[in-house]
């Protein structure tokens, strides 16, 4: 597990970055899904997406920066609410087609409010959202 | 939370197979990212891609289906490894474009053999593989 809170710990070296981006596989689009961890409770926040630029700067910045796909742009998470997410650890998956980010979430990470943006379940015969 | 480790916490009802598919935007090749999480220690196991039928599939049957995009046909997780992923929750994010499935999984998530396919980490100035 990665230090806790520590708001440097997610700064990485340059040799990092260049290591982290040769073990990445862009689609076709020049994005990777990236999944957002809340880092001491587990919680999984959200999903989007990165691009290269993205992922340099998130390790060069230790604050969580995606590629919007509506906007087509970088989205500094929180640049506009305020809930931004530092990272603690940038982990890759077995074929690099994948990021997970463990974070430390400044209040929700939802733009509809909510704590995770998987507020909503198959419970029973419905979709059910869940209050947190 | 679910409930813990019953085997048929994740069947769902034929109207909530049909409420979570309404919900859900697939992308233009039919597809849409799945995040499998083990649903009592919160680890992030693996991440992968479901179609409508492994979406139906995994909610009617309770065993995580996906979509294999290398072979192009539904991946029953498990089906030659015995690594199976037991549905427990399934939900779904503020959009529709992500699913987070709460699974419970029988023993590595990852063809390596890992636990978590999320297994190396950027720390320091390099990529380090982590020992779980």
């Amino acid at each position: 597990m990665g230090p806790s809170g520590a708001g440097m710990a997610g700064i990485a070296a340059p040799d990092a970055v260049a290591a982290v981006l040769a073990a990445l596989s862009f689609d076709r689009d020049g994005l990777i899904a990236a999944v957002a961890q809340q880092h001491d409770t587990g919680e999984v926040l959200m999903l989007a997406w990165m691009n290269r630029e993205a992922v340099k700067e998130t390790l060069e910045t230790g604050r969580i920066c995606y590629w919007s796909r509506s906007r087509r742009s970088l989205w500094r998470k929180g640049e506009t609410s305020g809930h931004v997410q530092h990272l603690v650890e940038m982990r890759v998956d077995c074929d690099g087609d994948a990021i997970l980010l463990r974070v430390d979430q400044t209040g929700p990470a939802c733009h509809t409010g909510a704590h995770s943006c998987f507020f909503r379940a198959a419970r029973g015969d419905a979709l059910v959202t869940l209050v947190s």
